[in-house]
């Protein structure tokens, strides 16, 4: 079982998602893929606005992702420049998984959202995703050049239109054998449904 | 202890919430006060559009729903008019209101729901409309008259204005207090919260 999760480093309930998937599919024998999208791009086909535009909106959106990370005790302290378009974490993301593998991808992954939601980093600052990549024996210099690489940043643009053409059209977002869920909200829907399959396999 | 609940006949995952609300009220020695909104009225400030105009959102939200509905055990066999807009059931359950009452209101909202969302009938239709009305006691000519009434047209389109003023952009909306509850799925947060608000009273 793979579950291919969708995430954009710019919104918090993929933070959210991104600190329970992997313990999730643990307990339920399941593989996690990870993939980093451009919210804006997928939003695109739903004509749905960025929340953070929305006044009425986000203030409701940031009060509920306070409320949840309190009910839940996750860490929740963002980096001041949070909300913010980012583009960088996820290259750079997917040129360390090209050149160190996925374990390492998704190690990177996890520390830069921590750094950015829990920390209140601001993981805009190449500076910043830099000291990331040395923490896990990046080279840097590689790394620095590998986020500007055109390859790197057209690989980026096809994930968002692979995960268009999956149907994907918001963050988080789970697929699990063809089905969909969409939102950290769904994650309890997720497990529920993780737990039935196994049974029936 | 009030909840302020803001729903729409045409939204299916209003209907979910409508089952549940009174009796997660009463669990917590809350009332519910009940206001239908028209949806498309209210995400103007969002520029949201409606779902079912989006086919990838919409393909999403019926297996969605149905998914909720299936775990939940929720009797979901909506009316082959679903989805569409609806105008009449609201305005019907502001004149019964007006006339017999928040408790005779409140039986004639959850009729019109199980009607539409489990028993397959178009409450757009006057008709049906009028039969859920008579099955409660009410008058029938003075009914269809009421839904005509222009008093009974513009409280519906205030009760709108009211709910833009309140911060809600969408329904299901529940606001305990000054706490806002966004989507039949923040149901769970909401009777959590209230479980607190309790020890705290």
């Amino acid at each position: 079982m793979v579950l291919d999760f969708y995430f954009d480093f710019a919104s918090g309930y993929s933070y959210f998602a991104a600190r329970r998937i992997e313990w999730l599919a643990a307990a339920h024998g399941a593989k996690v893929r990870w993939h980093p999208v451009l919210l804006p791009a997928l939003t695109q086909v739903t004509g749905v606005l960025p929340s953070p535009v929305v006044p009425v909106k986000w203030a409701y959106v940031t009060r509920d992702m306070q409320r949840t990370a309190q009910e839940e005790a996750i860490p929740f302290n963002p980096s001041p420049a949070f909300p913010q378009m980012l583009i960088a974490p996820g290259r750079a993301m997917l040129w360390v998984r090209a050149n160190h593998g996925e374990e390492v991808a998704v190690s990177f992954a996890r520390t830069c959202f921590q750094a950015y939601y829990a920390d209140a980093v601001d993981i805009a600052d190449k500076a910043v995703l830099l000291g990331i990549a040395e923490g896990l024996g990046i080279d840097g210099s590689a790394f620095l050049a590998g986020m500007e690489d055109p390859a790197i940043k057209s690989q980026f643009k096809e994930g968002n239109e692979r995960a268009l053409a999956q149907g994907v059209f918001g963050v988080p977002f789970v697929i699990a054998e063809g089905e969909p869920f969409w939102g950290y909200d769904r994650f309890g829907n997720l497990e529920r449904w993780l737990a039935a399959a196994r049974k029936v396999a």
